[in-house]
């Protein structure tokens, strides 16, 4: 693992959620740029001090001189957004597989080159966008796929947060101070932190792909050098339309992600403060609530639950669906042997490469005074 | 009443919605245009003979022959769109108080001759704008401006129904008919019918001023002429920030309009569906909901009910509060009288014009590939 | 209407609801026992003078004097409990059709008396238990009777409310005062007063007979006469088991009635104070959503209707659907007509015998240390 | 770990939930009684060979004949009912710490054998009555504990499940077949095996004791040895009374456990399907929604979450929580030092006890004709 020390509040979740399923043990790291921290964040982690770096670099060199079988089967990488680069290049270029947060990295160039060395090396490369891993949206995903609501015409998807309504950044709140700062977080604010969640989002689900964008971004917050409120219009190829809503100003809102998915023959509804339910409306029927685990699911949808119907899930469990999916692509590279279907489901580089285009194309567009800017 | 014969929706409501409080009755009538449906409703209705007419300019001479006791007080026009103009300002010439569907007319043009004859006349002029009659609606409208909320940054409203989301209009449905139809429903189809409601219901409950406009407006069901979709971002005077979702194809959905509003110290959430409460969300403590008739309620609000809390109230009794307080303005006008704070409470001449403006400034800057368009 | 002056709560509620559907019109009242408030209640109504009286012997001597085309069609009993008896025996007798508020009677002696005079003199008798004119109700209802959830087998209604958690009939609330007096409230405070509400829903929508009751009742609040919380197990023929729970002293709740009732199919939950959804949960099905006026929701429920999906209705709409039925069936019988399926849909007599027999059973169970006591 | 081998739900659950915070790890099992079985689930789960057992006498010696610190730091079993009493009575006497499923025995002889063990060998005893890690039930308890709702007066516990509404145990459902065997399931079927969970959850969060019991017990599905629904009437001792309904007949209910606690102050109200949200109804206030991990809520219920407010916990947190509380008291018993407040936070042996006291008195009133029985 590559940041993510103590303190780090996504690197925590990361851990938790590769550790779920007892598939993935964490054995080195560079936890922090800073010795001490690294040395005491390895430390409370149980990491071997050899293995307890505080470069990234002194990390992958490590790990590259120990033989094969003692060696990290991939990485993970939880720095701020400015560190994706360099790191997943790093490794990626050196064969070690490589699971990075999001957004994947600042501009569409540095992802063009990741694609490339990820293309040489043949390495296996995800990035967590973790609201793809929730049982139910792969269940509204398969139901799209599947045609039960028709063909999709509009999608509205709303990220609401309240946690940057005031400028904590300015009480030295660490989460707020990076992504807030330009030089850390790269050309976006919430647009980058939640927005490319809700793109991934609609995508995962809709399959659908931008071809024109109107954005409005503001910095609501005085003395904010990044938006921290912004709202998407969007054409999608072949005439379907949406609104994408990003916000951390929304006052008193914690993580309010919701989806809204309509067809020709139905619409789906889901939310990620309540995940464990999906609603659809089908065009000629009553509203259905489908829940997690029930035995009418897409196959896909039930094999990314662990509990029982009724015994609630959470953010956990769909982030480690991801890094299950990971554990199971992983596995058969090892074992030369084909993913059976359903399994190997994570976001992409791909997926990555699209998220950082949506930011680099949502802030042109804001600039713009031309109303549509080509995706 | 002028329109609202025997199966037209809106009439019924109408009705019930006037007589609700006891204080309206019905009396006279140009319910239909076709002079057997206009007199069997006006049958149906309790109306005499004599005061039921298929033209509506036949009740306006028979109500001005009568001696001013006989007369009618006001005249309601619930025709579809196209004829609001002519009824409302003929009656408004004539000196007749008016009660008026929306959107209130064609184009601002009309809305000025509008304006005029009111000056002139010196009648009461409505709209019916009947989700600002919602108590919780008002509960909210009193809090921002008592300032729970600080200042007003973000505003988000959303309106999804379901109906149009097939050509329901070619199989005679006559809601659908005249809705789609450019001739009687005007510039705009869904955002006239139900964007306008959204615009009047934020600018109700917040006061906040359009400064730009920035629409997508499309037909999406093959071969209608009119919008049946519809996104809009909204700059407001003072910079607060806006978006405004209306849709008739969100397929499955009723009658969902909801309304979120951030401000500095908190938010405001308010679902037409689940309309007895009312969320709200400060900064620093605990959400909370709001229930109608509580008694810590702002008295507008209270005045705005009539159940105990947790007795359900609904469309019908918001609908009433239009009409109560039409009531309240006509006697204060007869008893010469000045209206005590809170009686009195309808949307305006003004507020139809405004939606007026709101449903061209869009239409326009649909079509525009500027992104803003002033207001 | 007997009862019912101005600032008694439920007098009013009578009135907009019979007024709703502009089919029955208030002519005539002994709307309070205190000469002064009965003639200025009378005003306020705007009944004439003649009719305005003090006492209620004064109004049925005053209607039987008039022509039979000028007496009222109905009386309607809207008075405190103890009073129920005497004016609906009376009025009864006088073969003057007759809407009883609940509960019906203090107890079956009294029961049997007006059954008798009912039955001798063939009047309408109605018994206004209101929730069972939810059109989710009607609609449980007859999906029960259609077998959509196989055999009933469980049953839970609970009746919270929190208006009585403090000692409020000390300050003179006019509300608490005669309903925590037994010489005016009858056997029972809360088991009565909601307690009967949740019995008679129960059998509305599941016709279940009850066989067997245990009771436990309780005066929380100090000093006080009567119940304020109860909770009763029920027995029911044919081996369903119900358990019912009413109280007025879970502070904070509001009009909190929700039903469950589970068969060998599947469960359907409902729940007042969000009364245009019914829940059906089918055993091998997803749960599904029912929301009022959807066009594939029984006839009976639909015809319970009066505004489109999506548009709420309330308290009042549910209330306006009893003195809708009693409408229809005073026109049935004028006419000397047969009601058709679904028309004059009201609570009988019969079903308010039943209440007061409920009520009569738990009090006696509650005061014995026998489990079960017979139905 | 005894009891858990593959297949079986609960084993996998405790596992999930033992390893979550990186605590704990899983060295040795008995995981089956039949052979291949426990060896191929010890594969499975990564155990030694020589540390995987069938029979879990054999487990004990293994484990006694290792040196102190190879040896495990505690069992848990999570066998059928009828195995807890022999495993935990067996470890406990040679003085390992124990954590066992509820309900903890079949009878209250073996509980008082039970704590004469434990007392005597003085090791930890925990029972994973895992509902009460749920944070907002630790924030429930705080704020009864603090005198925020006043004194309780009333607990309604509800506990629907419909997954036994079918004869399932027919179908070879191996959860089904023992939970319905009174060999293997002990006195009774659902009121063991959930009613022992809502009798839990209300201690919990009240502290109440139970003075007098009234319990309807039914087999409803044909052929059924126990009760599959049951409802009990409480009276605690300080005259709270208490309804407490457990049923798995309540067709297309999933795992439906919700709480309401009134007391003279205000009203609590949490439900385990929406976990994260605790109702919070003050007397003279608007309703409140206390979410998981907000800033004002007492220390303890933050201290048992792990992730930001909004990104939703669920089931398997609130079951490492009791875990977690078991880890902390371990450390703080191998480290000679006292738990700090809040740590340490796990259901006893007493609750245990309590649990099983309360099956066997309600099995008891349900086969007597008196209303009450003792506790």
């Amino acid at each position: 693992m590559v940041g993510g020390g103590l303190g780090a509040f996504v690197g925590a979740i990361h851990r938790h959620a590769a550790a779920l399923d007892g598939q993935i043990e964490l054995v080195a790291g560079a936890l922090s740029s800073t010795s001490e921290r690294a040395r005491e964040s390895g430390a409370a982690l149980g990491l071997e001090p050899a293995r307890t770096h505080a470069r990234w670099q002194d990390l992958l060199d490590d790990e590259l001189r120990r033989p094969a079988d003692e060696r990290i089967d991939f990485v993970t990488v939880v720095t701020p957004n400015d560190l994706h680069f360099d790191v997943a290049h790093a490794f990626a270029q050196a064969g070690i597989h490589v699971v990075c947060d999001k957004p994947l990295v600042h501009d569409s160039g540095q992802a063009s080159q990741l694609r490339e060395a990820v293309l040489r090396s043949g390495v296996l490369f995800a990035v967590t966008y973790n609201y793809s891993g929730y049982p139910m949206v792969r269940q509204a995903r398969e139901m799209v796929k599947a045609g039960a609501i028709g063909t999709v015409r509009k999608v509205v998807v709303e990220y609401h947060q309240g946690w940057l309504a005031t400028k904590i950044e300015a009480d030295r709140n660490k989460q707020a101070s990076w992504r807030t700062d330009p030089a850390r977080s790269g050309l976006a604010g919430a647009l980058g932190d939640i927005g490319s969640h809700a793109e991934n989002l609609v995508h995962s689900v809709t399959g659908l792909e931008i071809e024109q964008i109107c954005a409005d971004l503001d910095a609501v917050v005085a003395g904010r050098a990044l938006d921290d409120d912004g709202s998407v219009l969007l054409r999608y190829q072949g005439g379907a339309r949406g609104a994408l809503l990003a916000t951390q100003v929304a006052t008193g809102y914690e993580n309010d992600i919701r989806l809204r998915v309509s067809g020709t023959l139905g619409s789906l509804e889901w939310r990620q403060e309540d995940p464990n339910i999906l609603h659809h409306l089908p065009l000629d029927a009553p509203r259905q609530m489908l829940t997690r685990h029930s035995p009418w699911l897409h196959p896909h949808a039930i094999a990314a639950s662990r509990l029982p119907p009724g015994h609630p899930e959470g953010f956990l469990e769909a982030f480690a669906n991801i890094y299950l999916g990971v554990a199971q692509d992983l596995r058969a590279r090892r074992d030369g042997v084909a993913l059976t279907p359903g399994q190997g489901d994570y976001p992409t580089l791909e997926d990555g490469a699209r998220g950082v285009r949506f930011i680099e194309r949502a802030v042109l567009s804001a600039r713009s005074r031309e109303k549509w800017t080509a995706f």
